[in-house]
């Protein structure tokens, strides 16, 4: 396992994680198989979206925000529940193909933490499974 | 794989499962890798969510029943439409990294089955794959 | 790695790849293990779902269309940004348990491709982890 750590500066806010988790891919060693992405939080989220356009990041939260607005029927102390349904919305896992020792995201896709409850440290971990450069099988 | 049979007893409830899932995962012997969650079911779903506070798990149900409240357009026979929406939602799959033969859930992390239509008799498949702790590939 | 083709014919639309998938399987001889699903698209999705009643399919789609109608404050400038949205509420990837040969879906499951912004052209990435015939440890 390799843990990517995240800090975001916002209550909410999209961080772009492509690039450190090619990075990664490439000290793991893995050629073939897959790259699996782990949120260890439960007020964050990972999503796989397209990474050209800014203005796509706004609109990803806005539109969260508009389908869990704080709610004053919400009974949870912390009151971060809006933040742990968004969590929930997006997701705690991902799990994305490797071939020829490269991500398969597409050619707009690009790895999204989603931060939900900040500004805080967070943590991403990373799971390899597959084969290495010379076929043998590679977990880490 | 190792499948787990979870009894509900509500329309709508949240089973935590976090440690039925670290039993299984001990008697699967994994080490390092990856437990793989799937609910081969179509009105329940799977979400890694904090299992600290009781609170949180009314907020997510209320939530969800918020966001998709039954509706008189859906025309599905059944007339549980709104369950199985909620079931996409949540998800039917997750992936949790193991570490030290341990599950990497952060602090407050749980493993929360979502039950949308219930009372019922339900399954969660584990599947496992990495190492055991002589280093050897395992997948079960 | 395999790659599904799919050609979609609305701009909405769910397609069912369950038999896809399980031809896929059998040419890729995984017998124990796991199955990954990837889109790599940002606006489409992947969701397991109930594959008996076509009245489903309309209600999720009609469903996620409550969700998140088109908004003007949307800014992404190619004004799709409610299949983005969409997209990452049904997911990106999915993780499906392999036993016998065959996947384990469930008696109502199956694998929808979730199309958000069509018709286009697009892929479905599947990944195999586990254990072939014989035993020896299978990655494709």
């Amino acid at each position: 396992m390799i843990t990517l750590e995240v800090r975001t500066n916002s209550r909410e806010e999209i961080v772009d994680l492509t690039d450190q988790v090619g990075a990664a891919l490439s000290r793991a060693g893995l050629v073939e198989g897959l790259c699996h992405l782990f949120v260890p939080h439960t007020t964050a989220g990972i999503a796989i979206h397209e990474n050209a356009d800014p203005d796509v990041k706004r609109d990803i939260l806005m539109a969260l925000d508009k389908l869990v607005p704080d709610d004053p029927a919400f009974r949870h102390a912390e009151g971060n529940s809006a933040a742990h349904i968004k969590s929930i919305l997006s997701g705690a896992s991902a799990s994305l193909p490797v071939s020829g020792g490269r991500l398969e995201l597409g050619t707009w896709g690009g790895i999204y933490f989603c931060e939900f409850d900040g500004p805080r440290r967070r943590k991403l971990h990373l799971s390899f499974a597959g084969t290495d450069q010379g076929g043998e099988p590679l977990f880490l």
